[in-house]
């Protein structure tokens, strides 16, 4: 395929804040946005073209997608799988619908992740109760989640040992589970990779992650990790890509233990909230790298002429706006949410400082 | 005046490339847009959160402006100053409608100018053969202008001398026209400033420009000027924002003399092409700059990370994007423009090196 001609359209599926800094992307470039996404007047739409409010597996919604665009991505892991490969037939979708399958379901993601030769944590699929105590029994322990559509530590619980598994299964609503052991990690890191459409790859420098309440606090970069630890987030982000035959921008996610090695924690088969900071610290963010990708562009520069923090502002945080307006070497990014809900990302900022490594 | 709250609705009038970065920088703050523009789908409304398709003066599109607006700016200066006026009584209008009559006219741009203080072109009022003629003789040649509506070089004839004035007056369409004097000017530069609603004053560094055919070619930073021959556009940049009690982005040009003196161009009442290098190679660009201001935000950092060279692609140069996206350290900005016409600004790209000066 060619690269996209200047003012074709680019269909997105989700209407979030990744959305919105797509659409935004995809304009400076000269592409055209429509965005399908059932609540109206979104973050997205705010700055797309055009925007279908209706469910992301309407079926008509689906067919002006096909109409319309050249090719169509996604801002979110959860769209329905089968909406993304009945799409797949008549038009380009990017990253390909077999990327939703993976990251959809926790167990199926780390067998696709061992099966690259990437560690993971220790997992049990949980399907009953009698599955969860053995689980525990076997782990010692562990992190009990649900296996599909959790984000953000929702549906998240944490057995420091093997007591306490009666009735948990029911309580957690009956779905299937997994029960990943617990991790001594000593810290969390990510990296922003993109494969091309001309299987050119490319990656951002790991950011440092922080969470706080099971949501993304703060990223920073350079991440103090050892060069050998960076550079097998690197090559994990790039053997995941190509393993996936993987057109676009992938957040991948590791614990780092100890001594160095790397755990892969979770893919995002999207632009991603630990990749925010490339807008204020690189010429091409990870929004202009997805849509590059998916366009069938050259990959862009992923150098970094800053260092920088990047903070999310979740709920009230962004009341903080007005006086980190005031802040020399400071960018902020507002979603254009009217509601500031307990737990909602409002916004982010990220702090500049010059580059040190 | 307090700050505009998040969510806020911003008007801008006029709908090319400038009210597109105005909407864009605005989103980014979390303000809503509405753009006022006669041509549908115009570049700013195809980020903006909405448009009103109708003329500049339009009655029931300037009310509303009114009802829908916190504030109204425009993005560029031929905006009827009777409608500016009429609208600053109900809604702030930023800049002030005083900078749109100062810059609309170049015989009254020059004399505010020159009542500041700030050296200028000699110039003569042009209004029949006879001034010409007079004109000619008195200045020994010039460049004989419009005095209103003129951009890009449209509506400017050269005379190396005092001769051939015979029926250029009517051959110019009998409107008022100016005759300013050739200036042995060695380089052009220009400079982006603005002032926000408490007073506050930021200017960026200034940029060498390149005119080819009468349109902006390159804009550079550094310019390579002197330390006190920058200290100066930053100054004069300060005396004409507070003589109009001008809140939000000037953009002022200059011509350098040989001994490094300046002589004002023009102004221009808003965002200004040659400081588009700001979003590739400052924290805050001028789009930002300028709608903090009007938002009674706090003005943001001028800094710079990087050297750079703006260019603009005009016409068929747009043809150029697909290899100029494969260089590295290059940001590129299309405006959404589907025809590209010759003359047309179609988009720019900066490229950033590291930082020298």
């Amino acid at each position: 395929m060619t690269a996209l001609a200047a003012g074709a359209t680019i269909g997105i599926i989700g209407g979030g804040q990744l959305g919105r800094m797509l659409a935004a992307a995809a304009a400076r470039l000269g592409y055209r946005t429509l965005v399908l996404e059932p609540q109206p007047d979104c973050p997205a739409a705010q700055l797309a073209n055009r925007q279908i409010v209706a469910a992301y597996d309407d079926p008509e919604a689906l067919a002006e997608l096909v109409r319309e665009c050249a090719v169509v991505t996604y801002e979110f892991e959860n769209v329905p799988v089968a909406a993304a490969t009945s799409l797949a037939s008549d038009v380009p979708v990017c990253p390909p619908p077999a990327a939703l399958e993976v990251s959809q379901d926790r167990v199926i993601e780390k067998r696709f992740l061992n099966a690259q030769g990437l560690s993971t944590a220790e997992f049990l699929p949980v399907d009953s109760d009698a599955d969860f105590a053995a689980a525990l029994r076997s782990l010692r322990g562990g992190v009990l989640k649900t296996r599909r559509m959790g984000y953000d530590g929702k549906g998240q619980r944490v057995f420091r040992d093997a007591g306490g598994a009666d009735g948990v299964y029911a309580a957690m609503g009956g779905v299937p589970l997994i029960l990943e052991s617990l991790v001594p990690f000593e810290r969390e890191i990510s990296i922003i990779a993109a494969r091309g459409r001309d299987d050119s790859l490319a990656a951002y420098d790991p950011a440092l992650n922080v969470h706080r309440d099971g949501i993304l606090h703060s990223s920073t970069v350079p991440s103090g990790v050892a060069p050998a630890t960076a550079e097998t987030a690197r090559t994990s982000a790039f053997a995941i890509l190509e393993a996936l035959d993987y057109v676009g921008v992938v957040g991948v996610e590791f614990f780092v233990l100890a001594d160095g090695s790397l755990l892969v924690n979770e893919i995002a088969p999207r632009v991603h909230n630990s990749g925010h900071w490339t807008e204020a610290a690189c010429t091409v963010s990870q929004f202009e790298q997805h849509i590059r990708a998916i366009a069938g562009l050259p990959l862009g520069d992923t150098a970094r002429h800053s260092d920088c923090v990047m903070e999310n502002l979740i709920g009230d945080d962004v009341l903080r706006a007005p006086a980190l307006l005031a802040e020399p070497g400071l960018m902020l990014h507002l979603y254009g949410k009217s509601e500031a809900r307990p737990g909602r990302k409002m916004g982010h900022f990220t702090r500049l400082s010059p580059r040190t490594a």
